[in-house]
């Protein structure tokens, strides 16, 4: 063991590494990878779709990142882009039907993926993780976040 | 709240995200990225120096990126490849003292950068954090995943 095992950075991007390989591996199926895959699950579960600023702000990416990765979607039929009722220069990121199809499909090889790489942990440890991981998701975008920026 | 909230994937990745990226922040100061600083730690750690190989294992990354992440350090003066006394066709990594020197300035920075992106734990979660993806970590490097892959 070095001292890397108690440095909370490395240990976080390791895992996710571990998590996100497998992920990409089990989605190939699917024709998709992780980013895309986060990106067509928040289009199918916004009523009215989200804008690619939201979904870069949500996914903590660049701007720029987003466009490819819709386009991308947007390519393969899986979500296409429509002008926001309310704001007619935004576009707003929306499912088709065929990508809440994939979605779903998707959505049971991703959590199937997450168990190999972290089968050391038990079902409870699991739910501990991600209400840890969740609070510190929720807070990196939250107002404060914004305004420290 | 989206079904990406409850995803370990997604949770993973994005926290692991806002580290690294508050990491690179801080470690720009020692003219270092995340990846060169782990490469730099694991070198300074073993008493004899590692190899490439045993670093690409460590760090869940190919060894051809470990090769570059080595080429950036020895640039820097920081590491050195030095030949394995046990095995004469393979190289050792050794920190350098100016290697060893940037190492501990580096450390403060990496820890302290940590602070602000998992301010919503408590350091009783940080320590719930370490344990649970220290078990994952070293699971990931035991001989079962090896022979899985």
């Amino acid at each position: 063991m070095t001292a890397l095992s108690a440095d909370l950075g490395f240990l976080l991007s390791r895992t996710s590494g571990l998590v996100v390989r497998a992920s990409n591996a089990a989605l190939a199926a699917e024709g998709l990878r992780v980013r895309q895959y986060s990106v067509l699950v928040l289009a199918c579960d916004s009523t009215a779709g989200m804008s690619q600023r939201e979904l870069a702000q949500q996914l903590g990416l660049d701007p720029s990142q987003v466009v490819a990765l819709v386009d991308e979607l947007a390519d393969a039929g899986l979500v296409e882009r429509r002008p926001d009722p309310a704001d007619r220069r935004t576009r707003l990121v929306v499912a088709t039907s065929a990508g809440r199809r994939t979605r779903q499909a998707a959505e049971a090889r991703v959590a199937e993926a997450a168990v190999e790489p972290l089968r050391s942990l038990t079902e409870e440890e699991h739910g501990t993780l991600r209400r840890l991981l969740g609070r510190v998701v929720a807070d990196a975008g939250s107002p404060a976040d914004a305004r420290a920026r």
